[in-house]
């Protein structure tokens, strides 16, 4: 059998492969493939394909017959076009040896550079370059890469190496070694490593360069790129490609120099070249940051021909890979080598106006353009933020529980922060964790931060709530409420009255008070999402459960409310004694009471959302949390009593408190969440639903009569059995008739429920039977399938699990396609089954997620519902999904 | 088009149906049928078929088009075959009207007797029998029965006229009534229903019959007939027959008697004649019970003819129907009708030992024989139970949290109950709750009782390891620790030291020393169960956490452990506070010295159960619950420090009490069931495992040493995606291999997992390519699929939902094939799918209930496991499940 091909030849008009042979030969090398066939000057060289690289692993680390010789045949290839030998004391070809996986993994890999030195052939290069400084210089390097990558020696001990030679001989930077003491380094360099390692530093370049192949394709296997292949959703199996090449250099002198340019702006999207170069000088030294690059636009004065063929290059290509590119480049004695190739990475908002102004040039069209923006991105666009120039100390890390930045004041006491809050002090309320008693304090705040709790406890959900950015679970700071402190974990501490700010979109808390800068949404990002518009199937509602939340919904471009929580209301410092005396009612008879006077207060907020939504529809979930999410904390409770008892305090204070705790008691379940909640308590306590459903359609049929015609949607929570919806949608049908008929005006409306229970999506036939609509609440449906509660799971073994590659990704954040994914097709294809045009749509935190979104367009749903703030995300994501998976 | 036949005759040769046509005439007509043809005297008459009713509810409570003209045809028939006419004055025919489904529902739907009577045939009545005080003795039964049932009136109004004119007339009984009086009393009766519903008694008999008929179809549906049909799985569609048969009289004179039989002792199973007569008595006499009753035998020497006549046709039916018969007689004038038979309901002692000598008898076959004991009534002879005969006030109902009946002291207190019970005392320990520092109490006591917690709180879980009887979730009792008493919810005050009986079997708590049985396992028991195994292809194994467990699960036929719980080892009382030091270790380190203390404790556990099983099988899991369920009491610890505080106690006692609580605090979840637990500590803390593994394999090497080859499979719960196996696989195969090649024994092992989540479920197929065995874990598959908290529904929310019919099991009791049950297929279906030869059982408490466990054994499960108490139950299901959907 002939050998299989692995090693692609490329360089002066010698193209064995294409742009298009990514997964073979890697980006790098398909881009150098691609270049030359452009007729791009690309040092010459080969690539060893990925296919390599998994035999090498499946094959005890050992490689396929026929691969060296095919090497060698390519070795041979370039040293013709090159006119020099690998090896060769005379006129010596030297290679790079880098790495290059299908998509980039920036310093993840190995890379050696100047291979092909040995005490010979750098004579050759003295001859060659008449720079015997500079031939050494390269040969150290070499020596110390190598010495580094392939054979293990600790890149610190060549550094302390250096710094001891400079101290000899008196110099303090490293350009002012002689090339004698260059030479003396390579020796002692290589003396090192013998004396590390018991092996002679390789002389023979072909073993040198093999020494570089096993250390690149050794790499794709270190800690750190495993971790990054975890973190970015790249498989294990794909393998890199290596890349050699032959070296140019543009350190030979004052014709030389090097760069690295975007052929656009990739900070502001502007249609300008960016980037920056340095004359004699290699990559390296652009990065190290020992002198100072040049912006690119200098080097039109200082070397207008070489300026030109760059940018001739530049457009070229632009217009062939109709993408802004991220090229490196070097020129040696005036002669210009493009070294790599690819498509620059960008901020959001770079993205969206290079997207919107290559539509505009005719570049590219409407559906690639929304296909340019990563919609997780977006999300930099849309809330006020920590200002990437700021310079900030990072405290510590917490919980992402509520996004955007905020700086305030640090207050213990909520009481305290309400009033520093009113007189007009920007706060931070910081406790261990919150609770219904820290509402007044937190309305207040800039944003909140505790030290317990997850992304969906008391704090993180109000927050959310109220739109505040809040940092949940940021368990490495010590909270003292006595002292009035917090320390972090570096033992810094923070007092009351200090500032801090916060990010609550990446979980950050930094000390003092950083700048922030607020979102930007130009008329290119308006144009951009227009488009997306156009494509979509998908429709994207918002999460909103205040009037507030419903204009920025609408501002961001939501089509209706797919979920209002009515319990956020409950929390309002004025209705929250009247919530704990309906908790607390001891007859139907008592509890009407309480609920009557709540009615007006929950119809002039459900009238005014109605109101803001207009004609969009409105779905409203009814009382969803335990009743003892609104109580006194029980421990609190508890040790005032005994401090009562103990100092022998007012019996009949102390009587009061004890039935109050007995009260809070009775109601305390030992896993709230699969507790006395959802439609269960509308089930032992219909006056519940009965009083929202009355709140609900006495504000709607008002607004029809002030000539409105709202669609409200009424949404009845944690369904396991349709009999349960059955008796909560009687109760709701009988007040909306009802109501209904006594205004005597014409309101549709209709009634659905929450598929956030594994049995509910198993039994979705049925379900479908009485529901007009299904909302599938996936944070529920995420902890009951992985029976994970997210309180306890963020802030304990989860981080763990994340960690060590048992789960790739955060479920709470990332719709598990897998596990919970299986149950929401469950639920679609049965509740259509039994109802056709039943409109399923989601309203989990996962409805503002891209890769979610593409699923929920993926499986059919009618709809995502997510925070306002993730309404464009959504919207951008559903495009993309369209376009990825047409349905029309 | 015909009409459809919707009336059935029988008697005297005519038999227009049959036995097997249940469905349609219902039970009763059914056997009326049959009974006919075996040329068996049945009163003449016909039955309306199921059909009809069903029609009746489909169209409005309205009869299909033919069925008065079939029904007068029937009526026709009966008049020609007994010489007399409905309506007649001179010679009335007159009819019984009666429900029967298709099965039997026992006092649930109406029944109409006399049915013709009015003014003008009660003289014909009177004329043919020349017994005037009989005559309107049958007509004030008529008005009376059918003023009630037919046209609504209390029943109690008439029982007040009786008294009245019994007070008026000055007699004590009724029948001491005269002719004239019990005229009187027609009329007053008739009276009384115009003046109550505005309408005459009806004289018409057709209309009479016709009113019955309605009344009967119309009782299909009364309240208390959906209830019994909803807890005994009768399907509401099935509708009941009506059966209209001409009347016999036992009242007539010394000549006419009734009488009911069983043709063998039903509480017994002991093979002779059952039963009860009376001499000159209506059936509702012998119910009554003012009269009392002659034993059957009695008849031999009074009516020597009849009685022969009455044991021929016992054997007849018995020879025919090849069961025990419970049959309903009646002789007019020496001329002897049978009036109903059906399979006699019978106690577990006796069905067992009926089954037993039918076969012995030649009369069934083994097969039949397994069929004829309902599983579930087994349980009756595996516990000691209260006599049935004792005479018992019951104080209260809680949780059936361990069956068993117990009776003992009063104590409140563990650490007195300890004492008490060490010194010999019988102890029932009463707490509100209990926590593992009542352990030491609960190891003595006869039994527990609680007045909170469900079936898988504390006290429930700890008395099923300990096989003690218990009561949980007793709520309605009030535990007052300071004056060491309870009140019962009638007043009832029970002290420390008053006797009390619970029965853990069905959650009674009783007053004093109520009298108890043991269970009674006979020789016929035995040979059933024999039988049983002979049959069934579904494995049955216990779950054992000790060696008296795996001694009971062998005693009562188990075929392995499919479940041994570790963690109920670290309850005990020498282990705890080291359990506790290795939950508060501060490293992995201390954690481990903690660790190699339990290491031999458990090896030693491990060891004597693994011995018990020999070459059974035994399924080890690993430590399960949340840590700190090992830990005390947060609020108790609460309290003390602040009384400690409040008291100016000495500081560094508080600061090390502050300390453990806050620990404890740190390891408190929000909802534990959903938390940090089962092999989510092992992720986190591998020691565990590794000393679970180390402890496991010790014992079962040094065993192996000795000659007895065990066979351990190790099981990891709580997995919810297959890294998380694959992980503690590692560790614990590691260990394995370390330990066995150590031992340099030959053992062999398997590692398994419990399927316990959806997800996991859901993702069976990539599961089961690291697991060897799956044991689905359907108490918390239970939890999470509906989203319950066990603790918390069983005492909060699903009483009301059992109650209102929601869900019409407890999930818990009996396994959910429509939700849970879809992922149990799911997971065996994708399982297999993965690895074909996957062995796969249950091990939740589902594994011991009948209907659960033909769940099993329909979608191919290898075993079941279940409390040794209930193996019987599961062996004789399984043997039942496989005759009725055979896989052999």
């Amino acid at each position: 059998m002939a050998d299989k091909k692995y090693v692609y030849s490329f360089g002066k008009g010698i193209t064995e492969g294409t742009g298009e042979m990514r997964n073979l030969l890697g980006g790098k090398g398909a881009n150098l493939a691609e270049m030359t066939s452009l007729g791009i000057n690309v040092p010459p060289g080969f690539t060893i394909t990925t296919e390599v690289c998994t035999l090498y692993y499946e094959n005890d680390r050992t490689y396929p017959e026929g691969l060296e010789e095919q090497v060698n045949e390519a070795i041979a290839k370039v040293e013709k076009l090159m006119g020099s030998n690998f090896g060769d004391p005379d006129n010596p070809l030297l290679f790079s040896v880098r790495s290059g996986a299908r998509v980039s993994m920036p310093g993840m890999m190995d890379t050696v550079l100047n291979l092909g030195l040995n005490d010979e052939t750098v004579q050759g290069l003295i001859k060659r370059t008449n720079n015997e400084r500079f031939a050494y210089d390269s040969y150290r390097r070499f020596v110390q890469m190598y010495g580094n990558v392939v054979m293990g020696i600790d890149g610190a001990d060549f550094e302390a190496m250096i710094e001891k030679k400079k101290e000899e001989l008196g110099v303090t930077y490293d350009s002012e070694f002689t090339a004698e003491a260059l030479k003396e380094l390579v020796a002692e360099f290589k003396a090192h490593v013998t004396a590390k390692t018991g092996k002679e530093f390789p002389n023979d370049p072909k073993e040198q360069l093999w020494g570089a192949i096993n250390a690149v394709f050794g790499s794709w296997n270190n800690p750190r790129a495993i971790t990054y292949r975890n973190l970015n959703d790249i498989p294990h199996h794909w393998g890199t490609a290596v890349n050699v090449q032959t070296m140019v250099f543009g350190n030979m002198g004052d014709d030389c120099g090097t760069g690295v340019a975007f052929t656009r702006n990739p900070a502001t999207g502007e249609n300008q070249y960016y980037g920056e170069y340095l004359i004699n000088a290699q990559g390296e030294d652009v990065v190290a940051g020992v002198r100072t690059p040049k912006p690119i636009a200098e080097l039109e004065k200082e070397m207008p021909e070489i300026y030109k063929e760059l940018t001739e290059i530049f457009d070229k290509l632009e217009h062939h890979y109709k993408d802004v590119q991220d090229v490196e480049f070097t020129f040696q004695q005036g002669k210009l080598y493009m070294l790599q190739t690819r498509a620059g990475k960008r901020t959001a908002k770079a993205a969206v106006k290079i997207a919107v102004d290559m539509v505009k040039e005719g570049l590219i069209d409407k559906r690639t353009a929304v296909t340019r923006v990563e919609a997780a991105k977006l999300d930099e666009l849309l809330h006020r933020r920590i200002d990437p120039n700021a310079d900030a100390k990072l405290l510590a890390k917490g919980l992402n529980a509520s996004p955007g930045a905020a700086t305030g004041k640090v207050i213990f006491d909520s009481n305290e922060a309400a009033e520093l809050g009113a007189a007009g002090e920007a706060i931070i309320l910081v406790r261990t964790e919150t609770s219904p008693d820290d509402i007044n304090g937190m309305a207040v705040a800039q944003g909140v931060l505790t030290s317990r709790g997850g992304m969906t406890s008391h704090a993180a959900v109000v927050a959310r709530g109220m739109g505040k950015p809040a940092v949940s679970g940021c368990e490495s700071i010590k909270v003292d409420y006595e002292k009035e402190q917090f320390v972090a974990p570096d033992g810094t501490v923070v007092k009351k009255g200090d500032y801090i700010t916060i990010d609550g979109g990446d979980g950050s808390v930094y000390l003092g008070q950083v700048p922030t800068i607020e979102p930007e949404l130009d008329d290119d990002f308006e144009l951009l999402m227009s488009w997306a518009d156009e494509i979509r199937t998908l429709q994207v509602r918002a999460n909103a459960d205040t009037p507030e939340d419903a204009r920025k919904a609408i501002e961001y471009g939501a089509q209706g409310i797919g979920l209002t929580r009515t319990e956020h209301m409950f929390f309002d410092e004025e209705r929250l004694p009247i919530v704990q005396e309906m908790i607390l009612a001891d007859s139907a008879e008592a509890r009407k009471e309480a609920l009557d006077k709540l009615l007006p207060m929950q119809k002039a907020d459900f009238k005014e959302i109605l109101k803001v939504m207009g004609e969009r529809p409105v779905t409203i979930r009814l009382l969803d949390p335990p009743l003892h999410e609104f109580l006194p904390d029980y421990n609190e409770l508890l040790v005032e009593i005994t401090e009562l008892k103990a100092k022998g305090g007012d019996a009949s204070e102390i009587e009061e408190k004890e039935a109050l705790l007995k009260k809070i008691e009775a109601l305390h379940e030992m896993n709230p969440m699969l507790g006395h909640r959802g439609c269960r308590l509308g089930m032992t306590y219909p006056e519940i639903p009965a009083m929202q459903a009355r709140a609900i359609f006495e504000a709607a049929t008002e607004l029809v009569k002030e000539g409105i015609n709202v669609h409200p949607e009424v949404m009845i929570p944690l369904v396991s059995d349709v009999n349960e919806l059955k008796k909560i949608k009687e109760v709701v049908a009988k007040t909306a008739d009802e109501v209904i008929a006594a205004a005597g005006v014409d309101l549709k409306y209709s009634v659905g429920t929450m598929i956030e229970l594994p049995r509910a999506a198993l039994t979705a036939d049925e379900i479908a039977q009485e529901a007009e609509f299904f909302s599938f609440g996936t944070n529920d449906l995420t902890q009951t399938t992985f029976g994970f509660s997210r309180d306890d799971a963020e802030g304990k073994f989860l981080p763990h699990y994340l960690d060590e590659g048992i789960l790739e990704k955060n479920p709470f954040q990332v719709l598990d396609q897998k596990g919970v994914g299986q149950l929401v097709k469950i639920g679609v294809e049965k509740g259509r089954s039994t109802r056709a045009d039943l409109k399923v749509g989601i309203c989990g935190e996962h409805g503002g997620e891209p890769s979610s979104v593409k699923f929920c367009h993926d499986v059919g749903l009618n709809y995502v519902s997510c925070s306002p703030y993730r309404v464009p995300i959504a919207r951008l994501a559903a495009a993309q999904a369209e376009i990825e998976n047409p349905r029309k």
